[in-house]
């Protein structure tokens, strides 16, 4: 006979799995453990949870029979069917009111889709986003958890035991319903995506136009890393700069520079496309991972394509200050648009949103945790309603003060033909943002001319169309005729 | 008894619908026409299509049995579930063989399934591109077919001869298998955005930079059209300017400058990210449709954010010189990333892409027609395994050419505070895809330092993969540990 003396159960264990177990365990949680391979368990309990009061279990049922009531069973499977599969083999051994938590990197639609198909059985899920990746999971990840808001009283203290801590305030809170957790994790992903690629085009124009070695190039990142872009990523990428091959080189130029990605960065572009959100940084630098996995097209096209002629003068020390302050606004720009998304998927989903508590989610523990998330909790817990990051004092004084220098910066990798296309495209968010009367008027001009699809009037009422006959030839036209 | 003497039937008599019919007619093929609704189809009879020889029925038996064998059924109608339901209702009395042609604005993934769908019930089905709005289909569209080849010879003969002729080339041709012709459809859209924005900053620098009036901006656009950028969407701007409201002032300064959409760019941009191509332009077009929509934020906003101090002394001539070159070069890259998408599709979905057969269906008919599709056609005649267009010498030679100009102008926008988004996008990639090695070595890094993600070396053959202990603090970690 099997005692239910244990707080929660975890299916699954790869590296993040046996990290985020031991982690519960030196909190004092009395974790069970099942992984659908016994071997592995077994391999674990004998391993790293040896000399720990973390259970393994051969049976399923054993398993479940030693999780104390409402049972709480987190996953960490492989997002997709391996999820749907797990749940559906749990769902016989539960009673009302148990709980099952997706830790995996699931869509938000899919757990959006599980909360309300479990919660019809009597059933209560969690989608949780978890970073950090093994070390952050081991000794402090950043959780964002969403879902049935019923069941969060009974993993909130595990969570936020477990959790990263800044100024002693966890990195996790209730995020929202439904796949809110899942959602709040793609866009943070998202936005690394951005801020890796806007460090490596800072190195791109340190390395090609200033010339700088390796050793110069850390020793500038560790300086920017002391200010205001204080940040996990700034600090590694000091220390990449430092790391020798066997010759004594730097590894760093050894790497073939061709990015990799597992999709999540994509994720957030195709959502923000299917939302009507800006999102042109992090799309730019999704792209950008795609363009640097031509590489021999590229190593080709290098041979047939020149750039420009011009050369510019430079001071090596005021560029650098230019760069710095051109990236913290794009770091800006990005984050703002980040947070469009937010909105307007809270808004798509009926979620409520505390934007404060998911900076301060992100601040430790995860991937994009930096200084700068402070000021964005402090922008939206000053002002609940802001409309947008931007229009924070803290953030329209920060980039009044940095958009010259981050205009000479792009000014210049413009002349000197090197690509940085999500400094740029931030610049043009900003840029357009800031402008009350873009020129769209010509596209609804074009638009009505070869489609008749109409438009409205700066000086008439919103809803009130106008459809003009632009070559005076006449023809009755409605509008829908031509998709553009 | 109703004799089967129609050469096709066409079901759906909105306008575009409408267009098609008399089209056909005019070029004596004898037209079925059937309507949901049968109210529209007596109108269309009792009016647009007096006297000619289109039938119009009210029982859809009584129009399929007025078809000649194989049957031809054209579908003008809403894509989406509308398409499947019309397609059921049709088959119970469809005989082997027999031709379903969608004409509509479909996902190609429904193309995809409907040509497997039918093909396996013995029927053929077409999913066809037709651009040109209600003019096009009135007097010669852009026709885009793909779908079961064995269905083509059918109606070669019809969709030719309607379709729009350049030098006496129909834009009409067989596209490929499956959703190819829809794809190709949607690329055009894609394409026809980008040209849209790039059209519009153009204005915008005319405009707000260099502070011309409406007169001599459509002047200036009337003489571009007579150079390198003569195309459709150049003209109807130019024309644009011209056209006065009732109290003498351009119309079009009284457009509400929010652009609307119907989705099929964002598609293209979605597709891109899906198949992992650099499709920046047009995302960036896509993007700028939706910041215009911001309009209340974007008045908001700028009373708020300042732009740039400084102002720039421009000479106006030498700066429209430079306008069209950079005009000029950022089609191109358009192009070319429209290209790439087509290409990896192709692979995707095992088409057989005739690259100038495309350029040709795109040379009239359709909103993007231009002199500039001739040289695509070219480039792919001469080279049908070109890599990429930028390489065909003779856009490489534009490219070059261009690109002082093209800097210039990018760099005084960006010290002037007026966004470019897709002019500059286009050189970026210009930049990045002439560039040997990018700093994607620093993403890979990164991605190896906090998720053991590995990377390849520059030294070493592809697929050997390295892991560094970057912290020199060791631990076992394994790759897909963190997504990123």
């Amino acid at each position: 006979m099997i005692e239910a003396t244990a707080d929660i159960g975890l299916i699954g264990l790869a590296v993040m799995g046996q990290n985020l177990v031991l982690n519960m365990n030196d909190h004092g949680y009395k974790v069970s453990v099942y992984n659908r391979t016994t071997e592995a368990m077994r391999d674990f309990i004998n391993g790293p949870a040896r000399g720990t009061s973390v259970q393994g279990f051969e049976l399923l049922t054993d398993f479940i029979a030693s999780l104390k009531r409402p049972r709480r069973i987190m996953l960490m499977v492989k997002a997709g069917g391996a999820v749907d599969k797990v749940i559906e083999t749990l769902e016989p051994h539960l009673d009302d009111g148990d709980i099952i938590i997706d830790g995996g990197n699931s869509v938000y639609s899919d757990s959006n889709r599980r909360t309300e198909m479990l919660s019809l059985k009597g059933f209560r899920f969690i989608g949780t986003g978890v970073s950090g990746g093994e070390e952050g999971a081991r000794h402090g990840p950043s959780i964002m958890p969403g879902g049935d808001i019923e069941a969060w009283p009974f993993v909130k203290d595990i969570f936020q035991s477990i959790a990263a801590k800044v100024d002693n305030v966890p990195c996790c809170d209730w995020v929202g319903g439904g796949g809110a957790g899942h959602y709040v994790k793609m866009v943070h992903n998202g936005i690394e995506y951005g801020d890796m690629q806007l460090i490596s085009e800072a190195y791109h124009l340190m390395k090609d136009m200033l010339g700088m070695n390796a050793n110069d190039m850390g020793a500038t990142f560790a300086k920017w890393n002391r200010g205001k872009l204080d940040s996990y990523l700034i600090e590694i990428t000091s220390q990449i700069f430092w790391v020798r091959d066997d010759d004594g080189e730097p590894i760093l130029e050894k790497i073939r520079d061709s990015a990799g990605q597992k999709g999540t960065g994509k994720w957030t572009s195709v959502d923000a496309l299917d939302q009507g959100i800006p999102l042109t940084l992090i799309s730019e630098a999704v792209f950008a991972r795609f363009l640097s996995s031509l590489k021999e097209e590229r190593v080709a096209a290098s041979r047939v394509l020149n750039g420009p002629r011009g050369s510019a003068v430079l001071n090596r020390d005021a560029f650098l200050n230019d760069l710095e302050e051109a990236l913290y606004a794009a770091k800006i720009i990005s984050y703002a648009q980040g947070y469009m998304l937010l909105k307007v998927a809270a808004d798509n989903y009926g979620w409520n949103l505390n934007y404060a508590a998911i900076a301060h989610m992100w601040r430790g523990g995860c991937i994009i945790r930096s200084r700068f998330l402070n000021d964005i909790a402090d922008a939206y817990s000053t002002d609940r309603n802001l409309k947008n990051l931007v229009l924070a004092p803290f953030f329209t004084k920060a980039l009044h003060h940095a958009q010259d220098a981050w205009r000479r910066v792009i000014s210049t990798s413009v002349q000197m033909g090197i690509p940085t296309p999500t400094l740029t495209a931030a610049l043009h968010f900003f840029d357009g943002y800031r402008t009350a009367k873009l020129p769209a008027n010509m596209v609804q001009a074009q638009r009505d001319f070869f489609g008749a699809h109409t438009y409205e009037r700066l000086d008439r009422p919103r809803g009130e169309v106008f459809h003009t006959n632009w070559t005076g030839k006449g023809g009755e036209v409605t509008s829908g005729s031509y998709d553009a």
